[in-house]
């Protein structure tokens, strides 16, 4: 069979998706042949569509289809407690355990310097602003376990310090479920670090 | 962050996708907010493209945008000597090799009780035509080492019997490249009842 453009075209679209190699994309590309009609016409509409009418919460940097997203519209959402996350999505993996009922802010990264991300390129002053507007008295830092979550929300607790405002780490430990030998000597080390008395 | 349609309707559409599962397909559209206009466009574009232009190639059953395919047309390359593979794609593999100077047949699938594919849902009849029509001399029967590969291949072996022409299976034994501890059983026993003498 020879190289088809119009395949190889998709197979290329496909491949820049994240987590996806040659040999998935092509697998992908190749399904296509077998859908619907109807179906890939939705699929290329879905696509065009979601960078159309998806935008940033002006607010909290939530991602909303309105003038403000649905959380900030909430009236009955306690405005003085606020979760820290990095990116829009985080927001749904808390709200879908349901218990928070105060709000969000999404700082759009988290500090890199690999990646050459600094202050200014997330939402830190507008955090601030909140802050002080809201009169926000409690601020969970909800950033990844990772170095340069842990980075980033350091750095948070750091200027929001000598403010009239309660600032939280998420907890490490064991994830629930999860077995002792499998667990890495840091997670280890932290869980034993935040031993709570039963 | 409220359920967005738009987003959802996206999710839907990479879920659909093999080997894609929610949470991927969750990333993916996640990452299509973050790309160029111009590249969703043409992912969009892509996608529409596929279906309109490519088709089957009416004579061996393989994939192209042209009124035959490429191999088809191609006049240097034996007419009497013929592949057999299930899919459109399983040509492309052994292109890439590029030492068969045959022509192939896609059954498009295999013989399956479970899938409910019967001898007439695959191009087994234009193969036996093809054979007759172009005095074909060798068919190398290429399906899958699988359950459902071999019972195809078995299949068409046994409805060529008779015919004047060569009928041949590819070799099963260990890849190269793989260890022996790696081998599952069956594998290694086909490998030693393939056994040639060096």
């Amino acid at each position: 069979m020879e190289k088809l453009p119009s395949i190889e075209q998709l197979i290329e679209s496909f491949a820049s998706l994240p987590g996806v190699g040659h040999k998935s994309a092509e697998k992908m590309a190749y399904s296509v042949l077998n859908m619907d009609e109807e179906l890939i016409e939705q699929f290329a509409d879905s696509l065009i569509n979601v960078k159309k009418s998806v935008h940033k919460c002006p607010r909290c940097g939530s991602l909303t289809e309105n003038d403000l997203c649905e959380i900030c519209l909430d009236e009955s959402r306690d405005k003085t407690s606020l979760i820290v996350v990095s990116e829009p999505k985080d927001v749904m993996s808390f709200e879908k355990i349901g218990s928070f009922k105060g709000q969000y802010h999404v700082l759009g990264g988290v500090l890199s310097a690999l990646k050459g991300i600094g202050v200014e390129d997330l939402e830190i002053e507008s955090l601030i602003r909140r802050i002080e507007q809201d009169n926000v008295k409690e601020v969970i830092l909800a950033t990844n376990p990772t170095t340069e979550g842990e980075t980033t929300a350091l750095y948070i607790a750091k200027i929001l310090e000598g403010k009239d405002v309660n600032v939280s780490r998420l907890a490490f430990g064991l994830p629930v479920g999860g077995h002792l030998e499998y667990a890495d000597s840091l997670t280890l080390q932290r869980a034993l670090e935040g031993r709570k008395k039963i």
